[in-house]
């Protein structure tokens, strides 16, 4: 299916009764494929539980990936005046440019394992608002981006892989955690791409002076979204519904990535089904956030680069899964005997 | 250089002093070069510090690897005898078979992350004698079995990823374990390919019977590899000097893989500086062992297959690692600001 047209933002969550679900004739099929092939059953550990979901969510017992879409949506913030992020604003240009050339860390990674990825810059020349001050985005601007996001989303794809740039957004993914799951602000902020304590401090006094204005909002995450957030966060999630809708898997990215789905998580659970965590990243607030929304990651490598790089790492383990699961013979084609 | 030739099992540990050493100067360019590439320094986490150790293995700030060798070594055991795995013992050549024949997990995975594989299978007809008995090989069959393994590293690969096929050899992994590092034969011992409660206590009981009756080589690595090791054990050894004489770094598999390797570590420590750990397996013995030698696993992922199934996954990783460090642009190429 299309994701059906989305007028307004309290339309969202009803979608989660309308998109497809997990077709769990085909993940058991796939079951029983893996306890067939010429291993001790259960032996391939997670790469089987991998192949499993894949199965599952493109409803068929072997599923492969012929194309893999990463895209990496950009924005600007208004919070960065107030003095979020040692690198100027310029720079988020200046990487989309450098993803545009070839240059950058995602590149390679999408050229190693095998996705073709599309960079989305959403108005660079014009940041958010400052959320300390007013609303972010006002509802119009959140669902233009929340529409740009799933537009860009290539029904195509047999699994997309999600990633974000934007100076000042791990500010604002923060702030959005720490509006939708609650605790200390200081347990959701971290040094980002490269905060010193001074900026931490300085992170967090923004966040509480933001999350105080926008108060009223608590409760309602996709009004949080458009208050805290920022165009890549809203398109991330515009990306997450078309993929469900057109039930293609998703490898979400760190922090940044992973804080925007999590709005969808915070306004319906089941939004994030067909969602895997790529890796966990050494932003501290991640691991935390992967609990809350209940996401073992796929790897763990101490990586706080953005940009999809976690997401594009882990497809290469997805890959493999399949790899294994469709390629491997059974014990009867193998000859081989059972215990 | 070529390795040594080895005429008795003795001269092996003094070879540590002969072997080329990491190359810090490769390793320390090699560090300056990702300081300098587009993204926060130290962002990649750990694909940062695979690059630097590739270099220094390499011998060049830019390693590539254009030829990866898997090699994976196939022996049987006499321990069979004693009742500790659930398969026949002609599924060593069944699954030798397999591997020839393209069917299983380590073909799949060798093939998606572009590692051409050898089998070599070492007398599977004329198994090891059961190390509860007797020795297990005469000192010649080991020292044969170790040149073996020796001999089959290509001289021209980049990198090495060591595997092993052997009905029974959990068992003689978990005696070679307790024999050079001691404590509980139980805390070493696990299921292996599926052994049952009655079926681990079989493999206990006859571990502890084989360190009693060999008690007097404990303290002698390499004595303890003929008593109580396998052809497959020896030859990985043989592999991990070989690849250590021409700087090929080696990525390892899961509990028995390392365990043979271990043999070398406790003989000398500098011994396995050239190797990574691929995966820590869910055999229990693994996590145990990868501490004694001081390895941090690059993946975990559940897996207890053997077969060379977690090096090969974990070569993945290692590619992406190199396709960032050589592909990436630097700042100065890039025109992108530093904080």
């Amino acid at each position: 299916m299309a994701l059906p047209p989305i007028s307004s933002l309290r339309d969202i969550a009803g979608l989660a009764d309308a998109l497809p679900v997990a077709d769990a004739a085909a993940a058991e099929a796939a079951r029983a494929r893996q306890n067939s092939l010429t291993k001790p059953p259960g032996s391939l550990g997670r790469l089987e539980a991998i192949a499993e979901f894949m199965a599952a969510w493109r409803g068929t017992p072997r599923p492969e990936i012929w194309r893999a879409q990463a895209l990496v949506f950009a924005g600007n913030h208004g919070i960065c005046a107030q003095g979020v992020n040692p690198y100027p604003q310029e720079v988020t240009a200046q990487m989309v440019a450098n993803f545009e050339a070839g240059g950058a860390a995602i590149n390679q990674l999408c050229a190693v394992n095998g996705a073709d990825l599309d960079v989305i810059a959403l108005d660079l020349d014009r940041p958010t608002g400052d959320f300390t001050e007013g609303p972010a985005m006002s509802e119009v601007e959140c669902l233009d981006a929340l529409w740009q996001g799933a537009s860009a989303v290539d029904e195509g794809a047999d699994i997309l892989l999600l990633g974000e740039m934007g100076i000042g957004n791990s500010t604002v993914a923060a702030a959005l955690a720490a509006a939708c799951f609650g605790g200390p602000v200081a347990e959701w902020t971290g040094p980002g791409t490269g905060a010193d304590k001074a900026g931490i401090a300085r992170k967090i006094d923004a966040i509480e002076r933001g999350l105080k204005r926008h108060a009223a909002l608590i409760g309602d995450p996709l009004a949080v979204l458009a208050a805290l957030g920022g165009r890549e966060q809203a398109a991330i999630c515009g990306a997450v519904l078309a993929a469900r809708a057109a039930r293609i898997p998703v490898l979400l990215d760190g922090f940044i990535c992973t804080a925007a789905a999590a709005v969808l998580h915070a306004a319906d659970k089941r939004f994030l089904d067909h969602c895997l965590a790529g890796h966990v990243s050494a932003e501290p607030g991640h691991r935390k956030l992967l609990a809350a929304i209940h996401k073992r990651p796929v790897l763990e490598f101490d990586m706080r680069l953005g940009e999809g790089s976690g997401a594009a790492l882990a497809l290469g383990i997805v890959r493999a899964a399949l790899a294994c699961h469709n390629g491997m013979a059974t014990f009867g084609e193998a000859g081989v005997a059972q215990a």
